[in-house]
Order: C-alpha cells, then structure tokens, then sequence
C-alpha cells in the first residue's frame, strides 16, 4: 500500500501569519500522500470577543449557540482553511479546502443533550473515506477545517483531534495510515515542565500506568484515547509531536 | 454535449436564511450538471462595520485592504459558502464549497494600482475548466466564493459576475452552457420602477441603443457587457432575471 500521513495542527500554530507559514514549510515537506486537519486555536474566541459574543466553555469543551458558530464557520472554514490553502498552493501544493458538508465528506450527529446541552456541536457519526482517498490519489491535498453536517441542513462544530482520528482510521484501509497530532510541546511529558523529557514510545499497558501515575493527565487522556482506537481499527502510527518537528522522528509514538 | 447550467446569485438573496433556504429549494430543480456561484451581499460591510473596519468603496467598488479581505474571506467562503453547501446536502444534492484557491480553479492578479489602488483585489487570469468539468462529471455541484488567489499566496476577492462569466467560458468547451444572472429585479427593464417590463431578448444592436437611449445604465452596463462576452465564448445562452425566477422561461435572454 501507499503511505498517507494525516496530520491535524492546532493552538497557536495557525493563531498567526509567520508561525502558520513554517508550519506550511514543513508541512509541504513531508513526502507522499497528505491530508491535513486543522483546529483555529483561540482565532475563534477573539473574534467572538470582539463581536460581543460570549465563549461559554463547560469541561473544557466550548458550548457552540447559533452565534458562535457563526464565528466558528467564519473563522475555521473560512479565514483558517483559505489562508492555508492559499499558503500550500504558493508551494505548488493542490490543497483543497474542505468541511466535513462539503461533498458529504465527514457527517456527524448533534450531540444529545444530556447534563450539558453543547449546542451545535457534532460527534461523528460516518467518514467518506473512498471519496478522500479518490482525492489523494489525484494529488490534491484535503484541508479539513473542523465542521461537519448532519445532513439536515445543519453545521456542526467538531472537535478537529476526533476528524484527524476518524478520517485516518477511515483512510487505514486505503492506505498505509500515519497519524500526527501537532500541538505545543515536543510530544508526551515525564514532567509537564521539561519539554526535554519526551516520553518517545507508549504503549496500551504504559497509558494505563502514565494515567495512574498521574503522568498522563487533562486533554491528553482524550488525545492518547484517540490514538489508541486509531491503532486498534488499522492506523499504523500515531505519534504527538511539535509541529516543528515534523519530518523527524521526534515525538512520542503510539503502539 | 450535456447542459451545464452556471448560475450566480448575489445582493439580498443570500442574506438572510429564508431568502437563501427559497433560493435552494429553485435551484435544486434545475435539471442537469450545474455550477452555483455567489455573492456575500451586505453581509461582508455589516460584518466589516461590527469589527469597526471601515468599507471604502469608490465608482461603486469596494476596496479591499488587508483588514477588509479576511472580512470577505470569513463571509463569503466561511458563512455563506458552507450555508449554502449544508443547505444544498440536505436536498441530496452533493454541493463542494470552492474558492478559485482550492485546487487553483481560479487564478487572478492583483489589478495594479492606477489611479486608485483597490487592494487585494483579482482580476481573473485563468479557469481550470477541465477540472471543473470532471468534477461536475462526477456528480459534483461547484459552490464557488468569490475570492481567488495569484498563486503567490494572496487570497483576492474578486467579482462574482465576472467569476461566472470566466467560469460558464471555460466550461462551453465541454458543455452546452447557458450562464444565468439572479439579481433583484425581474431582467433588464425597460422602466427601472416597473418590475413588469422585462425586455424578453437584447441583441448587441439593442444593447448599443439600450444604453445611448439611457434605458440601460450604472451597473448594467458592464454585467451586459461581460454577458455578449460569454456569448461571444461560445456560451449558449445567458439569461438575466430573479432569483424567484429561477426554472422559469421570465427574465431577459442575451444573444
């Protein structure tokens, strides 16, 4: 099989124009078939501020009203993917700048109301792989900003980490799938405060302890969760890593 | 050859959600391949105006300063790009939101300063129809914003008239084209306060004295002009009317 690396960015790296620019640098470096996902850090928040808008959050996941995610179409779909795509194209890279709506690519469900009522926000519920890999193999590049649809007519705010994990498991049967989740530091943390002390391999018994140990803690018990259904359903590699560190073998390895 | 029909729609229409949900439903009727292309109305000045960014317009175009275009960019290929897409999905239609940057379907160059520099605004260069045509081929509906991009990195918003126009040329190639212009009126009238006197069918004669008897002026002029000009590219048929309109034999036909 082919190889494809699924990477999803996020934060600060897309936050601004020179920080996005090296990501799109090393980015177009990366060999082979690509797909690229990405969040649009706290772009979405500052506009809502600056609209009037308030960003309510609840366990940290933002409550999306109709309102924000007006915001979050306008930031993700639109000033987000388009930047990006325009910079990969400037790299003689054929991005194509998708939401999950266009051409049916990602369909979600609006998440239930239960304790919390999320709003807008969709969990996903079918990823049209064939279609993505049709795209691949034609050398276009999909740029996925973190929405997808319901069918009904509706967006729905996603969650861009879940998107990446989804479209790579659904793309594992197509191709030889790596996944690469890019954030802020250099990849899973010993000690949160030394980005020195990059845990480079972690396996299903090694989570369990990392979380009882208190090692393994917050966001990264979904990320890790993530990465071990990606592996389960076929993904050959899911590694966390830095995004200035992609094209080398830093970060830490899922297993 | 197959129908293709390449359809824009602009100015009230698309802002507010029952206009546009209206808009959809006529637009999902027309029969055979065809291309949506829109406009952001107001929207993109009312956005401008709640951020406090100022909309310059000058001979009745707006310029487009850096501020200015991620406005454009987050309303016209984020909200009502993928309004559009979501709204057209739920009709089983398999919309794909596009600017000319996704896939470099749409290059242009920033138009030079002259006596007034419009900013970041395209002049279009060059349509990949070929693309188009296999997208459209497939089954796929083209939903095109009207920003493009110079290849350099540079989203420029660009005429949406003037994106049909390149577009419906590009694709009379492949297709028997007809080009279709909704905009708030029935069709050219021969009495701006009478919305009953559509002029059924203007010929290049016509036109000429259309516009020394002052009948047709101010923006109509150059929508006409870009009009003779897909016909004279082998465009089939171009028709101005209302959106309303759209499936019906009302409007004014350009040959």
């Amino acid at each position: 099989m082919e190889k494809l690396t699924v990477i999803k960015v996020g934060g600060k790296v897309v936050e601004t124009d020179s920080s996005l620019k090296l990501l799109l640098n090393d980015f177009a470096r990366i060999e082979g078939h690509k797909i690229l996902i990405h969040g649009g850090g706290r772009l979405a928040t500052s506009l809502g501020e600056r609209l009037g808008i308030e960003s309510r959050v609840v366990d940290g996941r933002r409550i999306t009203d109709a309102a924000m995610l007006d915001v979050a179409v306008m930031v993700y779909a639109g000033l987000v993917n388009k930047k990006v795509v325009a910079g990969l194209q400037a790299l003689s890279i054929n991005a194509l700048g998708l939401t999950g709506t266009d051409m049916d690519i990602v369909r979600s469900d609006k998440r239930p109301v239960g304790d919390i009522d999320f709003g807008f926000v969709g969990d996903v519920k079918f990823v049209n792989g064939m279609l993505l890999a049709k795209l691949v193999e034609k050398g276009i590049v999909p740029v996925i900003a973190p929405l997808t649809h319901d069918g009904k007519g509706n967006l729905l705010n996603t969650n861009a980490d879940t998107i990446a994990g989804e479209v790579a498991k659904a793309l594992a049967v197509f191709f030889d799938t790596s996944l690469i989740f890019c954030f802020e530091k250099s990849g899973v943390l010993m000690d949160e405060c030394d980005d020195e002390s990059v845990i480079p391999r972690i396996t299903k018994p090694d989570f369990g302890r990392l979380v009882k140990d208190m090692i393994v803690k917050g966001g990264m018990i979904p990320k890790l969760e993530n990465a071990f259904a990606a592996i389960d359903a076929g993904v050959k590699e899911v590694v966390i890593t830095k995004a200035s560190q992609l094209g080398t073998n830093s970060g830490t390895r899922i297993a």
